[in-house]
């Protein structure tokens, strides 16, 4: 069952692995330069402090489900990272070191490779992450890609989906809906924006911007937190199943970037797909509502907008409002990944 | 180009992951019952001791490629576990926690994934390991599962590929080359050998056996080790690039199961497939040759043959010999991944 064939459009396995993943793996003598069969990570060295213990989280992307096939290659990568870190990243996780396990059908050549390893050096160098090891694989399917990624957070202290407290103000970092309105554009499903609206969009779903350093800053003000991965609506139920509480959302509450207010402006409905579409790779947390302004001053700080959407309510439903206090009916609450 | 849309054949990912993967989690609670973003690895817990670094590896299988579709799936999850775990053996690990991440295509139903989880069970059992996070995702391509394993080691203690000298022995445990025939007899393709003994070979295809127990007891004894998962030639190329040495095996002494031993004896070409053609999970090691004897008691101390199989020698070439110390020539000397 192992095909066996040598493929004549690209270098061999181990040819790949010393010319384009070994150099990512260079800065960092645990990976032993991915010339071992595992990695190594001291607990005692420089990479984990003393009080820290470890997050784990592994995350697929597959070609025609999660990205396109004809995306650029380094945003494919940087993507894979992302949507690991962003996970990380509602956890107050530093991140340290990735795995990757990459499934390749004869169609990837070796230039669409070099270009990937790029957007891996490009986000390894942003987020201070380290390639530990991988595998790498054929594959007669599509384009497969797995990352298993380490972080590090203080022991105890941990932010849990579980947490959120009736009273409590629902908070979101950025934008919601660009990454669900991005993969519309792409699709050509978006009429009337301009072309720098649907790039604005696009270039969203493609790159998702994990709130790390937000995360980090989390810890002591927020009661429970994660990121929108698979749309607001859809997260927010997750938060309040494990905190055992019910919110309502306002929905003209909901920061909208300038494209996606003129997408709304066209056309209403989208609303639905802004509340519920996923890919926003925002965090989204439970806080007291007297620390909004602290969180303000903290968006502030870091360039990254905060905005209180809602609030936590006993019960356990979640509903959004319209600007007229009408419950919204949503048939999309959240991705469904099969 | 998430595809959104419910499959009727089985249930959702979260009642899924509920029903069959949350209950794998249950004994350990880093994993948070699986209903957070991430799960949590204590540094000053039960799990790692002081003194003692991680070890991480990932590898996935693809179906079609290195596994049959219609594998049982029991055993399929157990080859999955035990492909990682044959490396943690190989370096001397203690296995502690895995992440999953599976692609599965419709055709995948809720009883295949029963009978998966069956056998992920049986193997935490055997191995000591916790099922940590994971990642389930839909696929329009073939079944494709990838596991990543945390190990613990002493710190400072490493078993690595290099380290292997002139003069050392070479030394495998068990049999080999019944993974490669294994495959064949699947296929159909040995011709004269009795259903138990084309049984045998399946079933080692099927479910190679770590060799942790012994891994763990090399520590000290050898040199360098690694598992033979790609060919006991090539597999042994790779010790001898990172040794810089060069190596002899002497066909005759290569250890062989009754089953392969009858393979051989109708078809002396076989032997290719034998020193050449992987999935053996056995270990691969030097160590100096007046361990021998220690090695052979240790051995049978642990109920895994351990066979000399030849010798260290200086230059950089692996040459296998055959009973009249005529040089093979195989064209097959290691699987290539594509």
């Amino acid at each position: 069952m192992r095909s066996g064939k040598p493929d004549q459009t690209r270098p061999g396995e181990f040819e790949l692995i010393a010319r384009l993943f070994a150099p990512l793996a260079a800065g960092w003598p645990g990976a032993c330069g991915l010339t071992d069969d595992v990695a190594y990570l001291p607990l005692e060295g420089d990479l984990v402090a003393p009080g820290e213990e470890l997050v784990l989280k592994t995350d697929a992307i597959v070609a025609g489900v999660h990205f396109l096939v004809e995306d650029p290659p380094d945003l494919v990568a940087r993507k894979l990272l992302r949507v690991n870190l962003s996970d990380l990243a509602a956890k107050g996780a530093r991140p340290l070191v990735y795995l990757l396990a990459i499934m390749l059908p004869a169609s990837i050549d070796f230039g669409w490779l070099v270009r990937f390893t790029e957007g891996l050096r490009a986000d390894q160098q942003a987020f201070g992450l380290h390639l530990a090891g991988g595998d790498t694989d054929a594959t007669p399917g599509p384009l497969t890609l797995a990352a298993t990624l380490l972080g590090a957070v203080p022991a105890g202290r941990r932010m849990l989906r579980e947490g959120a407290r009736a009273g409590d103000g629902v908070f979101v970092s950025g934008t919601i809906g660009d990454g669900a309105l991005g993969l519309k554009a792409i699709r050509g499903e978006l009429a009337g924006l301009t072309p720098a609206q649907l790039a604005a969009l696009a270039h969203r779903y493609r790159l998702p911007e994990p709130r790390l350093a937000l995360g980090a800053r989390l810890r002591g003000l927020a009661h429970a937190t994660m990121d929108i991965s698979d749309g607001l609506v859809g997260d927010l139920e997750h938060i309040c199943e494990a905190s055992r509480v019910g919110a309502i959302i306002e929905a003209v509450r909901v920061p909208l970037s300038e494209a996606a207010r003129a997408a709304l402006a066209r056309n209403p409905a989208l609303i639905e797909s802004v509340l519920g579409g996923g890919d926003d790779y925002e965090l989204l947390f439970a806080a007291p509502i007297s620390a909004e302004g602290a969180l303000g001053a903290l968006g502030r700080e870091l360039g990254v907008p905060i905005a209180r959407v809602g609030r936590i309510v006993a019960g356990e439903r979640v509903q959004a409002l319209d600007q007229e206090g009408r419950r919204l009916a949503l048939a999309q609450r959240g991705y469904r990944h099969f």
